[in-house]
């Protein structure tokens, strides 16, 4: 594309960096945003500036946070000897959405990929180590996609969080809530029939 | 959704302002800039600030610019004496890459449409006007989108530009009837344009 402004052409190719914005979207988005009013430019520019500039990431579970420990660690109603491990923090907000569980998080910041060259170094699980090296954890929940990257993850952790005496456990994979049986993938079926349970259990 | 961080909801509801981004899509968004270089960021958001605080409107034909007059109406190669209107600056894209057209243009910033409340008050229809009222203008030739706002538009600027004794062409219906000038390809809106006849011919 050719362009008259080189500010357009700049703006068009910084918003195509994002995942998912071809050139087409990317020059809907900017020209959307020159049509708005300056200060709310302003606004938008710097949340997102702000957002790389000063967020942190929790101490202790690695979350996302405004302050150097995060408002679910810090807070005392929790169960602190249980900790969920998950991938990334979207999880975390899916998890908190369905307000069943009541104990904190590890956020690993990605997942065990091979195929991407990420290794477990890459990921916090040093971090998830000296927690439970320090004691006071009872079990650990790996809340980690049913995937190939999912399923290797978990078994790194597990063999390493077993030797600390720690309960390692994983949440149940089978049909979801509401579905239909027929509607389910096979290897999802075959999964929740190998892991039955005694009804009403 | 619940955050444990202000800064990345309140980066996340300004991602979700732009259009077509739902706040799923705005939390992805977010997350990508994060994991980014902050120096990277910083571009980013400083290449949206400076798109809307500096960009300037070319003088003469309204398109976008980043001077007072727009690098197509500085060019001396091209036909001043042939004008083409276009809705905004996405058309004078499109039409500029199929290297067909070899005039100026004149970007009206929108379309009438009495349903959305825009009138011709709202366009740069009074700054064509001027231009063809000036003199030396052999042609206009209105490429707008075939749609009924389209053609609405067309209707009120032929009715306008005709007493001042210009010739007033539209390009051809190649494009398809309901589409948008910058969905087109590239040969069948070059074609529309060589094939371009007179208004209501």
């Amino acid at each position: 594309m050719s362009h008259s402004s080189t500010l357009l052409e700049v703006a068009v190719d910084q918003l195509a960096t994002l995942p998912g914005i071809g050139r087409r979207t990317a020059m809907r988005l900017a020209l959307d945003l020159l049509r708005r009013d300056p200060a709310e430019v302003q606004r938008f520019s710097d949340a997102i500036r702000d957002l790389r500039d000063k967020v942190q990431y929790c101490g202790t579970c690695c979350n996302i946070s405004d302050s150097s420990r995060c408002s679910i660690c810090m807070d005392s109603t929790r169960d602190a000897s249980l900790i969920c491990v998950v991938e990334d923090i979207r999880d975390v907000i899916a998890i908190e959405n369905t307000r069943q569980f009541k104990g904190v998080y590890h956020v690993l910041g990605g997942i065990i990929s091979p195929m991407d060259g990420i290794g477990p170094d890459d990921l916090n699980t040093r971090q998830l180590m000296d927690r439970v090296e320090a004691g006071g954890i009872r079990e650990v929940l790996l809340a980690l996609g049913a995937t190939l990257e999912g399923d290797t993850t978990a078994f790194y952790l597990n063999r390493k969080l077993q030797p600390l005496g720690v309960s390692v456990t994983t949440i149940a994979r089978g049909i979801s809530v509401g579905g239909d049986l027929d509607q389910a993938d096979e290897l999802t079926l075959g999964r929740s029939i190998a892991d039955r349970k005694p009804y009403g259990g």
